[in-house]
């Protein structure tokens, strides 16, 4: 299985910004949106063994995190362009104003769950099954890497990973690079994914 | 210089669609809007170095053709959203509707030109300046090839390319492919673009 988590450091923990100005008005919900399609979509198919956790931490109630469950999310529910997904991710939080938990998850359709999780909840649930990877451009190169089982990859957004994060990381994950240049997180996990493909794995 | 040629079989050639469903409205302009972040977009970054050609084939006026120049393109122009792409395809239709000369190209912005092109004039101009590649599933893997000078990639779009299409490219362009899974267009360009930044050229 394919895990890749996104800390998102200021997207909207509520619907309240509008599908005409993503950009503008949510934080960067758009690059989640194109995050989605990244890892989950084939042409004419969708990547079953992949599982995708969004951490949202912007205002006005951090965090909110929203889970996709490739096994379970059923066909049709996830369309390629940004604004179907962006509706997918408003569903999600409107759902999540009620949550008061701090661990347990709500579906809000099959295979996509909110909560109130935090960035290190996250990684601390994935590390008891999963390799975990934080890909860096300073990190090993990615061909260098040997992958078996079950693999997570954590990425930052348009701001990146803060000091602590990174700090909180060191020895859990290990630091690889798909280059030296820093490029968009959709296009790191497009990249990554027929990377793998090509592995077999 | 790296060059994409996309043929969108179906994309309108009239901006009569709605911003608010473009896969259901467009003739998947969605799909041109993801191709284009790709092309260009870096974290924080630009490709100067990048030419994009749209050759849109939908009803109601076809072909139109936008030609996106890296090298001319103000900052700014380009944003990673899609509906910001969306709009400046618009104006270039816009633009386009009192075009009749079959060959002319129409500054629509800086670096972004609209024409009555079609397929075939695009490659046989690109012909001129680069060697072609076909980006397709069965062709021989990228990792074999010995790229040199300016490089153009030819890819469908969801339909992909026609029988027609083929025969006219079968001794111009040569038939590579980045894996044995049929990928998303704006996928495909990501992972050639990091795959060629990762080969120094």
């Amino acid at each position: 299985m394919r895990i890749f988590i996104i800390k998102a450091n200021h997207a909207h923990t509520k619907a309240d910004f509008s599908l005409k100005d993503l950009p503008g008005t949510s934080g960067r919900i758009d690059l989640l949106c194109r995050s989605i399609n990244s890892a989950f979509l084939l042409s004419h198919g969708f990547r079953k063994n992949v599982r995708v956790w969004l951490n949202l931490n912007g205002p006005p109630n951090p965090p909110k995190t929203i889970r996709f469950e490739g096994s379970e999310i059923r066909p049709k529910t996830i369309n390629p362009d940004e604004r179907s997904i962006a509706k997918l991710i408003i569903k999600a939080l409107k759902a999540g104003e009620r949550i008061k938990d701090p661990s347990k998850e709500h579906q809000v359709l099959p295979g996509i769950h909110i909560s109130n999780l935090t960035f290190e909840d996250i990684i601390r649930k994935t590390l008891k099954t999963a390799k975990l990877y934080y890909l860096h451009e300073e990190g090993k190169p990615i061909a260098e890497v040997n992958f078996k089982g079950n693999i997570a990859f954590i990425l930052g957004d348009h701001v990146g990973l803060s000091d602590e994060d990174e700090a909180f990381l060191e020895n859990i994950a290990e630091k690889i690079s798909i280059g030296r240049k820093s490029y968009l997180t959709s296009h790191v996990i497009a990249y990554v994914n027929i990377f793998l493909d090509n592995l077999g794995i």
